[in-house]
């Protein structure tokens, strides 16, 4: 039996010529939505729109960490939904890092000095021995805590219950979830001990949750006052994991020491958004961890033998949870 | 039989209380030079000048790696000099992956783009895949060489004839000495193929020289020429290794993509010296590795433990070979 691949993705050329390269068995290409493809690979914003001209559709592999778009209750779901993982760890690692140099070694600092021709010898910080925190320790987050290690960091993670990182020093988890369908997963309240005891005394918070319910705004005004006034905060995760008013209002009453955003609740970011002119706010534009199309094909091509061989496929989404 | 120290640092008062508090045997602290002091700790320039009222001196230990003040052939060598080694590597492997960073992740060209409100989500690049040329490998050569590892890039070193760090994949050597003692221990000429071959499409060049009458000019036109357009030059060694002019004109003409210099010939660099506005380069004021006090004291104690018993100390320095 011959599977038909649709491919939607700005990259569709590059993802085609590296799929047609590995030769994979039974596998032939449409060039748009018809009624005999039954896997698509692409990004989940554009898949959402053809999702009604897919009767056949089986198996979808996004290229992105994030689909969103696919977890609208009101579409359908009757596919098996792959996400992208494993593949961004290394990038979001060399990410957090750079910026955590940037700030501990004063580069935009020293680079202002040289323009005003000063001899800036000021010290110098380091990251070893520091706490970094992570909210969220999934594929990335072990990446990330790895790369803290090397760099003698202690680290922290924030979880919903899961240890599987041996790289983190002490986990702090979110309480078990409530058996009440109509309210949230678990009270927001009943966070707070153990996000603030995670929070209290943090060099470095760095937010790699996923977007559910229960993520969003949890870097709120509460977390942020829990905060040390010299904590840097990056997110890496998604937007709106961040209350963007009480973010500003941190880094304006210096509160914190600034933050790193790579992700925004709307993206691009809105040309009058305040966080353009924010103090000691830098941001990245959603360039963190690109989805290359060569580790993405590789993690299609594993998934791929699995479809096959009518094994189960890594990297499932959960519809409910959101991933 | 009791010793006498001399502290001769700006950080004076932190390196007494660190040393009183360790208790070492047999150890009294002289506060200006003196007959009997017979044990200095310092910095070599200071050092320098106090060489004449020291008629006890037996064993130097220098708070710098570097220690060129000493080395004049016109002063006493009458005494064991030991310099400060084992801890600089972290903080340069720090500096060096911060600064690379940097340069792959557009941190600059963000910001400014920030300044802009602009969406500026351009490619970014990655140190996994790599080469990095680290010219010098001894133990902070072997830290970067490590690191560099960590974040998947190729490394190879550029050494007099040492291959002990592990973590360089491809060693390039110096040719042997020369047993004319009035030339220079080799002949720069005959140096030329094996760095080359070692410049040859590097991505990144590390310079972690000591400043020797053999690593004088080593960063001249001809290795600038070698390096692809796109290759990032670091100077953590000694600013004599690089020839100021050539490098000027490398970076006018775009002959490499930029150059990051912790360390000048002459510091502070003078106000009228071309580096502060040469594009493409960043100056870092001396600041890559800073001798922290806690560091230093810890390998006094462990030297000063040799010397009672007579044994040879760590890290003597030669001084003919200059390190």
């Amino acid at each position: 039996m011959s599977h038909k691949l649709l491919i939607l993705a700005q990259d569709e050329n590059k993802y085609r010529t590296l799929i047609e390269e590995a030769q994979l068995e039974d596998l032939e290409f449409a060039t748009q939505p018809a009624d005999d493809v039954d896997i698509v690979l692409g990004e989940p914003s554009r898949i959402k729109a053809a999702l009604g001209s897919l009767p056949a559709l089986r198996w979808v592999q996004s290229i992105w960490a994030g689909v969103e778009p696919l977890l609208d209750p009101a579409i359908r779901r009757d596919y098996v939904l792959t996400n992208a993982r494993g593949v961004f760890g290394e990038l979001m690692s060399e990410y957090v890092i750079g910026y955590l140099l940037a700030h501990e070694r004063k580069i935009f600092q020293r680079r202002e000095a040289q323009k005003n021709k000063l001899w800036d010898e000021s010290d110098t910080g380091t990251l070893r021995g520091k706490t970094i925190g992570l909210l969220g320790v999934g594929s990335i987050g072990a990446e990330v805590a790895l790369t803290a290690k090397f760099f003698g960091m202690n680290v922290r993670g924030y979880t919903w219950s899961s240890e599987t990182s041996r790289h983190v020093d002490e986990y702090y988890h979110l309480m078990e979830p409530s058996m009440d369908s109509n309210s949230s997963l678990f009270d927001k309240q009943e966070q707070a001990p153990a996000l603030h005891r995670f929070a209290h005394g943090l060099d470095y918070l760095v937010n790699i949750l996923p977007n559910t319910k229960d993520t969003r705004k949890i870097i709120n005004a509460e977390l942020l006052n829990a905060l040390p006034p010299h904590a840097l905060v990056i997110n890496v995760g998604r937007g709106p994991a961040v209350d963007e008013s009480a973010l500003i209002e941190a880094l304006n009453e210096n509160k914190i020491a600034g933050a790193v955003l790579d992700v925004f609740e709307k993206e691009p970011l809105p040309k009058d958004h305040p966080f353009w002119t924010t103090p000691n706010l830098l941001m990245t534009f959603h360039t963190a961890a690109p989805s290359l199309a060569e580790d993405i094909s590789n993690l299609f091509f594993e998934n791929y033998e699995l479809f096959l061989e009518g094994q189960p496929l890594m990297y499932q989404v959960d519809f409910e949870k959101g991933y």
